[in-house]
């Protein structure tokens, strides 16, 4: 655990170096994308990436501007959800969603920088960086793009945004959780691999975990909006069953989604196995997802 | 010229390859991207990749990932750009916008898989690329990312946005102008002159040349709203005006703004002499440039 708040400050810090000073031209924009960065996120995507190149026994700086972009990413898609043609959310974190403090047009852009930036990041290596670490590198920006792309996190508020008010079935409701939240939570893991040096039998049981993270951390989502309160929550609660959105527990129930919570830790757990002690950050953020629920 | 109509060829093969098709899962979006991909753009960018890859001598199939990501992102500043919130167009290339087809949310979405997309393009080589093409690849990630961040395309638009019915000074306007068109004009030039393996001399002389085409490019659509009708452009004419905004022809007049685009040209055609005959499609493309406010 204390190395967890060893990474997370590490990860702070990172991610005050990766944008502009809020007094940089033009401003307006730099005090958009830094309110939304510094909002009180949890960082767990930054934490899995630093966590998955620990787990194959790589350095963590080298994992470090994935991190950051991650987050970056994730916050990019927060302000974009949240806009009026979107989810129309007001409240996010227990703060005004970005379109409320800055208007429409600022928070579009604040989207879009957050996005630019973070390939812009991934793309700057050090003047001495060996071949290695520039292929590395590049192969981490082909992953995050599609993780970020149309049969990944865009594709799944695609189908999310087109789902309002309709009935839709167990398997599409996967997919688009899949999509939505899977995607790039499975990038964080195996991209921390990569820049960590894994070998194709290590990046496949990091897939397997990621895989199982990502789907648990949706259910855990559905779980939480539909029975906690909004002050709990910081953003509104009960929006998606409002919405008519399809949610884990409108289609299988409360028991049923806590008992598949429970079915993916241990497969997330179990795909652990062979990074011994060095899967231990991976397995505690694994329980860290799951908890939320508690 | 010939030379010019083989590489736009190639260019619409590429860009056609670039996007999954219109029935990928979720079809929606891939409609929306494809409608503005492929709706009549000149693809200047990509025009300008190729040619700059050309002058210095590379190998222009090392070049034409980049040729589709530019125009991927220029597409994508352009359906932001006319949202309800930023200027409000329905009117692109004489075909309604994209949000008046697709509707606000999957406009926004196009737009940020049109950026996404980009990017990974970027970050996939062929598994037998050299360490050199490797390197190049990262370098127009950098590269890309900060013309179209917060100092580049995204910072341009955040002026142009704020500064509606204010009084813009001649510096101010020149700037919001650089960073709008010229920083992403500049990259593809750059970023051309780059994968085609250019050593630094030549790619001062490419950057003096982007920068020079940059700015005769914004005084050119200056002109061009100032004096044409509707039908003419493809887009509401007289809209600049009419929303208050800063422009050449407001600031400086018809005169002035012509010949500072025909000294313009003169810098950009005077930074092309040490490439010789190489150059010369570049020429080409910056008399077209000027050619347009005939």
């Amino acid at each position: 655990m204390d190395h967890l708040r060893d990474d997370a400050h590490a990860v702070e810090a990172a991610l005050d170096a990766s944008l502009p000073a809020e007094t940089a031209w033009p401003a307006r924009i730099h005090r958009a994308t830094r309110y939304s960065l510094f909002a009180g996120g949890k960082r767990l995507r930054p934490l899995l990436v630093l966590a998955a190149c620990d787990a194959v026994g790589g350095n963590r700086a080298d994992a470090l501007p994935l991190a950051c972009a991650v987050e970056l990413i994730h916050t990019y898609s927060l302000i974009h959800d949240d806009l009026p043609a979107m989810d129309d959310d007001d409240l996010r974190r227990g703060k005004p969603t970005s379109h409320k403090v800055f208007g429409e047009a600022i928070a579009i852009l604040a989207g879009d920088a957050l996005l630019t930036r973070a390939f812009e990041l991934l793309g700057q290596v050090p003047a001495d960086a060996t071949a290695d670490q520039v292929r590395r590198r590049l192969a981490t920006i082909a992953l995050l793009g599609e993780a970020c792309g149309t049969s990944g996190l865009i594709g799944g508020q695609v189908v999310d945004v087109e789902s309002e008010h309709l009935e839709v079935d167990a398997a599409t409701l996967e997919r688009i959780h899949r999509a939505k939240t899977g995607a790039l939570l499975g990038a964080c893991v195996r991209g921390g691999g990569i820049l960590g040096g894994a070998h194709t039998e290590s990046l496949l049981r990091l897939a397997e975990y990621g895989s199982a993270i990502g789907l648990a951390f949706q259910i855990v989502d559905d779980l939480l909006d539909a029975t906690q309160g909004s002050s709990t929550l910081g953003k509104t609660a009960g929006k998606d069953v409002a919405a008519g959105k399809a949610t884990y527990v409108r289609i299988h129930g409360l028991e049923r989604s806590r008992a598949l919570v429970g079915e993916l830790l241990a497969q997330a757990l179990d795909a652990l196995a062979p990074f011994g002690a060095r899967g231990e950050r991976l397995a505690t953020l694994a329980r860290r997802i799951v908890e939320r629920s508690a």
